[in-house]
């Protein structure tokens, strides 16, 4: 009999539910809009519902390990308590892992999103040679996840992998976080849109303006289509894109020295833009790298040697389910005890 | 009977061996230069040879659990060897450890001396009751050392922790590594002293003009003593060595999140001329610094609560030899197997 567990991609706009097996392959999926505005008991109610669904109907199909749900927001690992979410009002301080584990009565892993990400990819995805990864998650902001042996790195009060919050730009565009110049300031599909209206703003981009024109809301895969049809104030955009994402792999690489550094998200899928200016800021940043890279057009091959692999993600907007659903497979109880003071 | 190792501290200019018991206590010491110039065979042999006189002198104080050897270079792990030492020429890719077992009969652990410097401070020092720290040391160059779960992180090719190379300056000072504005230009012993030499040039640091003439080599310390009795160019160097560690330290913080960031090495002890500087710029860049932030006035204390803490290393340069005794105690045969590689 195999084994399956329970994955929630617990969004602020979509949840989604998943079986998936052991082996990594998909048994059955739910997807339904969070509401979020209804409260938190009610979304946890829907949630349950669904698990139970889902798990009453492979009943026979294996033994259910458990459950894992990736949740924007910082996770406090020992206790399972949300302590911030921005996209869950109202989650702050509860204890989701314990309630829904009193509800369900199966292992609950609570983990954050951009975490469960890198470890779906880490699984499934573009990481399955490795067993160090590290993942940027280019979104609306820029979220970070780092496998070593194996297993995310939380920190000591969960708050590790912050790497969109990496400094790439001294006296940069201020950032949410009370720094200034985060590469989440330059590589988010945020940043692509704050720095194409910039761009429409010094009257230098009439491309731009125009693409501006037709649309209500400005994307980032306006810029990019810009960019690939050569469009210059669009193609410098991109290349600020990539300069910065090289600043930070170099520095990671410098740092870690683990074989694979990961870009996922919207903004990643404009690869083709960023990649030229990324690579040559790696090679020229990081002597780590020039060290272990890969032979020329060798990079986005499976890694099998010791080389350092710069490549695009692979499980698109499945990762985090997948992640999800990894984790109580590879949770131990004692990983709830927290980093940095196992021998105080 | 309790248990000793034996610590090598060898670098460029001084041979330093002791043998440590499993408590910390250093039992016996013997200090000597490394006569370089005389070749590898005989530094390899007078090594040898001072280690056998402790161990016999030790005969009847305990068991011996082996040897641990710090070199300034990157070691490759899994063969241990030396890949790269400027300060060691003529001994890259020499199978240093496997020849020292075979002469002495006992288990060998090379480390690079940064990492036994961290481990060193990990263990009997400001890193005594974590068991995640990082360490920079603010030399010639500036090193680092990354102890996850009480162990060093090595990578997958034993190029880990190379700290000084995290960029700080986009447009800053050329690196021998290649980049431009890393750590190392702004915050080593070489880099204060460059920019007070700058400082000089520039016709407006009259009180460092002076230091400067009055003697034939200039050192940071020089500097640090201006910077401390209100010379204003001394303050602004030291203010940008802070800003500098600040940004890297907060970057550190954001990946990491683990409880204790220490600084070691010569500049560190201009701790009272850069850390206002420093800590200012951490609590700006790193928001996981700010939640995790030990009580006013707390920050030099022992930490024993799930805090950040940035503090002066307090071995001095014993660190390298403590750490390398604990080496062969805690290295296990598996651990000659690379990280990132174990599934594949």
């Amino acid at each position: 009999m195999t084994t399956f567990a329970i994955g929630v991609d617990l969004g602020g706009t979509n949840l989604r539910i998943a079986a998936i097996d052991d082996s990594g392959k998909t048994l059955d999926k739910i997807t339904t809009s969070t509401e979020v505005a209804r409260g938190r008991d009610f979304v946890i109610d829907e949630m349950c519902t669904a698990i139970q669904e889902i798990v009453t109907r492979l009943r026979s199909a294996g033994q259910l390990a458990g459950i894992g749900i990736g949740v924007p927001g910082i996770i406090e690992m020992r206790t399972g308590m949300l302590r911030e979410s921005p996209n869950l009002p109202g989650w702050d301080n509860y204890p989701v892992r314990d309630e829904i584990e009193r509800r369900l009565h199966t292992t609950v892993v609570l983990e954050n999103d951009a975490n469960a990400a890198a470890l779906g990819e880490k699984w499934t995805g573009a990481g399955a040679t490795v067993d160090d990864m590290i993942m940027l998650t280019l979104g609306t902001g820029v979220g970070g996840g780092i496998v070593l042996e194996g297993k995310i790195w939380h920190g000591m009060t969960g708050m590790a992998g912050e790497l969109g919050h990496i400094n790439v730009e001294p006296d940069g565009h201020p950032c949410n976080c009370g720094s200034r110049g985060c590469v989440e300031q330059v590589a988010s599909a945020t940043a692509v849109k704050r720095m194409a209206t910039e761009a429409v703003a010094s009257g230098k981009a009439p491309q731009l303006e125009q693409a501006l024109k037709q649309t209500k809301e400005f994307s980032s895969k306006a810029v990019y289509d810009l960019a690939m049809s050569g469009d210059a104030p669009s193609k410098a955009i991109f290349d600020r894109v990539g300069n910065a994402l090289g600043v930070v792999i170099a520095d990671l690489i410098n740092i870690f020295n683990v074989p694979m550094y990961v870009l996922a998200g919207g903004v990643a899928s404009a690869w083709d833009a960023f990649a030229p200016a990324m690579m040559e800021r790696v090679r020229k940043n990081s002597f780590v790298y020039r060290a272990t890279a890969p032979a020329e057009g060798n990079n986005s091959d499976k890694n099998t040697g010791r080389v350092t692999v710069v490549r695009h993600a692979q499980l698109g907007s499945d990762a985090g389910l997948i992640g999800a659903a990894r984790l109580p497979m590879i949770t131990a109880p004692s990983d709830r005890v927290v980093a940095g003071f196992r021998n105080v």
